[in-house]
């Protein structure tokens, strides 16, 4: 049982930390394992200094919930630890609980491929307070790693203007799993395909590639190696150009791509993985150009993100389409989305009403948002979106078109009256059980590409985007200041 | 069969590029499948601009190797690949040659826990070409990123200065599996244990944890939320005291302290997660102290790296222990680790001589080093190591102490006559078997404290660290040059 095994055991329940256990059973010990809580995920800053974040991982979220159980086999490992000061660390009666244990949870969340800004809910978690703790890290895990690489494959492919991208990044990703993650998220996020075999078979992505520089390097000549590849691949058929002098390769391509034509095959492609692409693409085009070549695509690949192709294109490269690789995979410069879990609401099982709850850090900045919270798009008669409202359930708020809202921190002057809302959370999960709304990957795709294409371009732009208006509803707004006035007034707990 | 339902399908024969697959159907319809190569594991840079790298993953190839196989499903998988240009991508003889493969190689790697310097071989795979092509991917995967991931621990072990750093980053990590990955290579670095229950069940790796804010949040004050932990976790009670407001937190937990003492227990520890961490931390120490509770002991978290840790200690801060989450599970600033896997030599299956290639790129930089590559390391008589030597198997060289060894590239003026050399790289799979030599991640972890406490603390520092040297025997230094330059006479493959 191991990575290299091909039996990763990722035990859903176990994939977890620690102390979301010893958290358990104190709530078991002291009788609150069924208190309600309401939590929220969400982050504070989009990646990569971008106006938005896309929505991945969530469409996952009903299925972690459906199989998330201890097996006999975890307990039996849990039973074996020891706390530091000794003695066992879980109690019997809680092992057992363990046991049997189901989270019995209501699950919303922002649909994979929808848009996704800072402060709002991209999950929300009802239920038991034990089952809500217990899945924190599982939950954190699937939505953070994804969302922040549909995001990153987003700007990619935004870049990229309509070119292909493919995802190079599996050898550079965090294990085998790692890799596959990458593939679903930055299909989802606009990636054409992937060179992970695995991630075809399981997911159902195309999967691309052709050959490496060892290939060329195999044989005595470069000549001899892209005959011998081209007879082998005939309909698929990409030669790499700079296993040694690019010029070289290009005039050995273009001997190839004749020899092809006579067999009545096409050269599909060619690939540049090194040295100046803008100026090797410009030559290569030409002289494919002038031997009557037009048709051979030209594929790059070495390092690339959004800001270097963006970069090859200002210089007029006529590159066709893009390997991405390392810098999708670890989401270079910013390889993690700071999402959290926080605390939003709270109940007795018996109590009718959520009292909410909030944590008034040192750190102004991370101040939570307390409720059980809903979140509103509003978009103009184009569909475009032109700011989002964050309410709490309790809240009453006009919702329909021709209602004037208010919408505070910050204050937008965008005039709602017109503006058409729609809820933006859908219930992933229902009394534990996936409720199916996830969707599949290629919808979440086009629920992608959709949300971009309306996005405002200057939301949309890399550098100094617009902020995307983001407010809370007037009620939820007093609420807040209210908890916070309070609590510096006591030093206590701002929700008791 | 997914992320999320505790079987990730890591079938480690699909885990790869699809174009290992295009080429090694290429090779085999070229009749070369068995011509020998030997493929050379290396990077370019040390990660994060220090002086050494930890070798991590190497452990785990014999196994890796043994499981490589492709499943009829998979078969099945590729059958149904179709090439963009029309047709099969993959040959029915070539799927029934994939369904009877074994990868039929010898591996040598450095250890884990070893040091490794840029343009050494970290890894050296030698067999049947298409074998040696076959596996490239999953061997990138399983190196690259946990050498980077235990190179970062060991950093950020380094900067606690002996105090214990525990890896708290499963929630931000590439899939369950990612986090696992992240867990074992930390320990290795030298984190002394996990907040990941899974990576404890299977590594056997210590686990750690205790609870979060949400806890405290739980409860109608923070009193009676730090007693019912200490009631449920009497032998393991750490107490989080910035929910609300830290000096407060302190105050509680002082009480809570002296509740334990008079119950017979002890508090262990508090976790400051968030604020100034060394003012919190001075403040807490010393009211502790002021209360007769020197013993309980204070463990700070919130985006730590080596760098923030070096500055507590700079600023006086009391901590004693350590979660480093965030920047140790995706290696900020630097996520990838960009080790590549180039073909170095090459014969036909009847031949007896190595033939050595080398990849001349447009960028110097980027030549490789040609050859079935050995390392030695040189060690002073106190141990110490002095320099390390890439040298050609076929290439005598003078290894017993009492020699006098010239080093070329870069010269190093170190005499090496006196110094004792020992071989790096070790067998690690022998005819397709896994040697068993990997050993144990605790064998690594020792391996690797040694070997750093006896590095030269110039080359160990972080800012501008002395570069270690690395050199080629003269014999293998002439080699690449002759290569060079009749690739640069030619225009054509140097290994022709």
């Amino acid at each position: 049982m191991s990575l290299t095994d091909g039996t990763v055991p990722t035990d859903v329940a176990l994939n977890t930390d620690l102390y979301e256990l010893t958290m358990a059973q104190g709530f078991w010990e002291e009788g609150m394992a069924s208190n309600r809580a309401c939590f929220t995920v969400f982050f504070r800053e989009n990646p990569f200094h971008g106006g938005y974040a896309v929505a991945c991982g969530t469409g996952q979220i009903g299925e972690m919930v459906e199989n998330f159980r201890f097996t006999e086999d975890s307990i039996a490992y849990l039973r074996t630890l020891q706390a530091p000061g000794g003695g066992p660390m879980f109690k019997e009666g809680f092992l057992d609980y363990l046991a049997g244990f189901e989270p019995d949870l209501d699950i919303w969340a922002v649909r994979e491929g929808d848009l996704v800004f800072p402060r709002e809910p991209l999950v929300r978690v009802e239920g038991p307070i034990i089952a809500c703790q217990l899945i924190e890290t599982a939950l954190l895990n699937l939505v953070n790693f994804q969302t922040l690489i549909a995001t990153k494959a987003a700007r990619v492919v935004q870049a990229a203007e309509g070119h292909v991208v493919s995802d190079f990044g599996l050898r550079r990703a965090q294990g085998p799993d790692g890799g596959l993650t990458v593939a679903r998220a930055s299909y989802i996020g606009g990636c054409a395909s992937t060179s992970n075999v695995l991630a075809g078979k399981v997911y159902g992505i195309p999967v691309f590639g052709t050959h490496a520089h060892s290939w060329v390097m195999a044989f005595p000549t470069q000549l001899e190696a892209f005959r011998a590849f081209a007879k082998s691949s005939p309909k698929n058929c990409v030669l790499l150009l700079d296993t040694y002098d690019v010029a070289q390769g290009v005039e050995d391509a273009i001997v190839v791509a004749k020899e092809m034509e006579a067999a009545g095959e096409r050269l599909s492609a060619v690939r540049i993985d090194s040295g100046d692409l803008a100026k090797l693409s410009k030559m290569a085009r030409r002289r494919f150009d002038e031997e009557g070549l037009g048709y051979v695509k030209i594929s790059a690949s070495n390092d690339l993100d959004e800001y270097t192709i963006q970069s090859l294109f200002a210089q007029g490269a006529p590159i066709d389409s893009f390997g991405v690789g390392t810098k999708l995979a670890t989401a270079d410069p910013q390889p993690s989305l700071g999402g959290v879990y926080k605390l939003s609401a709270y109940r007795a099982e018996d109590d009718e009403a959520w009292t909410p709850t909030m944590k008034v850090s040192e750190m102004a900045y991370k101040r939570t948002i307390p409720g059980v919270q809903r979140l509103v798009r509003y978009r103009d008669v184009e569909g475009v979106p032109v700011g989002d409202v964050i309410l709490d359930d309790a809240h009453v708020m006009p919702e329909k078109a021709g209602h004037a809202v208010d919408v505070l921190d910050p204050v937008t002057e965008y005039d709602f009256s017109r503006a058409v809302p729609e809820d933006v959370l859908v219930s992933m999960v229902r009394n534990g059980r996936d409720t199916g709304e996830g969707g599949t990957i290629a919808e979440a795709r086009d629920r992608c590409r959709t949300a971009l294409r309306y996005l405002d371009p200057a939301t949309r732009r890399f550098l100094n985007p617009q902020f995307y208006p983001v407010g809370l509803e007037p009620g939820l707004a007093d609420l807040r200041q209210r908890l916070a006035r309070e609590e510096r007034e006591r030093g206590g707990n701002p929700a008791a």
